[in-house]
C-alpha cells in the first residue's frame, strides 16, 4: 500500500474514532436518576376531607377523621379515618363490578405506571352535561398527537372537577332524580380496550359512565376486561395531552373493590 | 490545495457525515414514554389487612374493613374501612412530631418521585436487634455507588419484613418491656439531611428510630426539617442498591399527620 493510501486510511481511522466517541457519548446515560429527571410532578388527587361531593348525595360525609395523639398532649399528633372505597379521587378495582376480577391488591403493579393520554372534551361538556365521549374525540386526539400508545390510561378532562366544591354542581341531580354528568360511552370504552390495549380509565366526574345511567355499561363491560377506572381526578387542565407518565397508587387494601388513590403526572 | 489533499478532506468529511449520523442516531428518544419504559416496577408496599403488627401490639387491629355492596345482592361490591395513620407501610408527615410542620398532603408533590438509595445492614441487624445503621454504613454504599444524589431518598434494608407475619417477632418486645429493631442513627440521619440533602428516610421495621429509644431522636430532628419517613415497607431485598426511583404516594388527607402509602420502586 502507497504512503498515500496509508495517509488515506489514517484519516478515516481519526474520523471513525471521532464517530465512535460521540457515538459513546451521547449513549452515556447517568445510571443514577436526577431529581430533576422529570420537568414536573403533578398531582391530580383532591385533599380527602368531609366536605367532598359523595355518591350518595348525603349531608353526612362516608369519611371523618379523629385526632388520637395531640402534639403538646402527647408529644406526637395522629389520627384515625374511616371511609369509603369509593370517595374522594379514587380507583374501581374491576372487582367493584365483576365476580373473580381483581381486587385492588391484586393489580399488577406494572400497570400502575403508563403513558398518559388525557381527551379534552371540556369544550363539548360545556353546554351538554350528558355528553359521551365518542370514538371521534379520541381520532382527533390522535390525528393531533399519533396513535395512543399501547398500554396507556387515557383520563378524560371534562371540566368538572371545577364543580368539585359543590356536591350539588358536582352530582347535578336534575327533576328526573338522576345526576347528570359526562362519561365514557361504551363504544368508545370498547374502542380504547380492544383496540388500544389501555389498562385504565380516568375521569374528572364521579363516573366513568355518564350520571344518567342506571346500567352502567362501560363499569360492566370494563371490570370483566380487568380495565381499572379513576373517578374524581383533579388537576387534567394542568397535564399535556400527550406525552406524560402517570403513576396510580391506590391504597393496598386486601380484598378491596378499590380506594383512595394518589394520582401523579410525571411531565418531561 | 492538492488533489491528494482534496481526497483527506473527502475521507475525513465521511468519518465526519458518520460522526453526525450515530451522534443523532443515538440522541433520538421517542416523545411518548412507551409502557416498558421502565424495566420493572417493584411494589414495595404491604397489603394492608387486620393480621399486620401495630404499634402498641395490641390483639385488637386498629384496621378494619366491612362489606357495604354485594356483587350478587346488590350488583357491585364495595366497603367501608377505617384504620389508624401510622399502620401497614405508611408515611410519617413531619406534622407527626413538628408543630408548623408539613402535614401529609402538604409534601410537595416534587418530594414523592426522588433516586432511591438502598443500604442493606441485614447483616449487621441479623445478630444486633438494637442495630443503628451509622454513617459507615452509607460511606460504603457511597464506595460502591458514588455519592448520593442530592434530594434522594435514602431506604434502610434491614431484613425486618421476613418478621412480617408475626406482631411478636416484628415488634419484638424484650423483658425490658421495649421493644428491639433497628433503625438509623441520629448521627446518620443529620448526615444524610444536612450533607446529602435526601427528602426521606424508609425502613422496613416500625420506625426509622431503634425499637429500644424512648426519645425517637431521629423522628424529632428530621420533622423539624420537613423530612417525611416511610415504615413498614415491603421487598427491599428486590430492589436495586442504586438507580431506582422512588415514588412515595401517601393517601392524601387533609390535616394528616400521615397515612398508609403506596410505594412503588422504578427500575431501568
Amino acid at each position: 500500500m502507497s504512503g498515500d493510501g496509508m495517509l488515506h486510511w489514517k484519516t478515516f481511522a481519526i474520523g471513525c474514532s471521532l464517530a465512535l466517541t460521540l457515538f459513546l457519548f451521547a449513549q452515556h446515560r447517568p445510571v443514577m436518576p436526577e431529581p430533576n429527571e422529570f420537568r414536573a410532578v403533578i398531582d391530580l388527587t383532591h385533599n380527602l376531607n368531609d366536605r367532598s361531593p359523595n355518591w350518595e348525595g348525603t349531608e353526612e360525609s362516608p369519611y371523618q377523621a379523629k385526632e388520637l395523639g395531640n402534639l403538646e398532649r402527647d408529644g406526637y399528633y395522629s389520627r384515625v379515618f374511616r371511609t369509603q372505597e369509593h370517595y374522594g379521587t379514587h380507583l374501581d378495582a374491576p372487582a367493584h363490578f365483576a365476580a373473580g376480577a381483581w381486587t385492588v391488591d391484586q393489580i399488577p403493579a406494572e400497570h400502575l405506571v403508563r403513558p398518559l393520554v388525557v381527551v379534552d372534551v371540556h369544550k363539548q361538556a360545556k353546554n351538554n352535561p350528558d355528553y359521551e365521549i365518542t370514538v371521534e374525540d379520541i381520532a382527533a386526539w390522535e390525528d393531533a398527537h399519533g396513535m395512543i400508545p399501547s398500554g396507556a390510561v387515557v383520563m378524560a378532562y371534562t371540566g368538572w372537577d371545577e364543580r368539585w366544591n359543590s356536591q350539588k354542581e358536582f352530582r347535578n341531580e336534575q327533576a328526573d332524580r338522576l345526576t347528570h354528568y359526562p362519561g365514557f360511552s361504551l363504544e368508545t370504552a370498547r374502542f380504547l380496550v380492544k383496540t388500544r390495549g389501555v389498562v385504565g380509565l380516568g375521569i374528572d366526574t364521579m363516573s366513568v359512565d355518564i350520571g344518567a345511567t342506571t346500567t352502567y355499561p362501560v363499569h360492566v363491560f370494563t371490570s370483566k376486561e380487568n380495565i381499572y377506572h379513576l373517578e374524581n381526578v383533579a388537576n387534567l387542565a394542568l397535564v399535556p395531552a400527550a406525552g406524560a407518565t402517570v403513576v396510580v397508587a391506590p391504597i393496598k387494601l386486601e380484598k378491596g373493590s378499590g380506594g383512595p388513590a394518589r394520582v401523579l403526572a410525571l411531565v418531561r
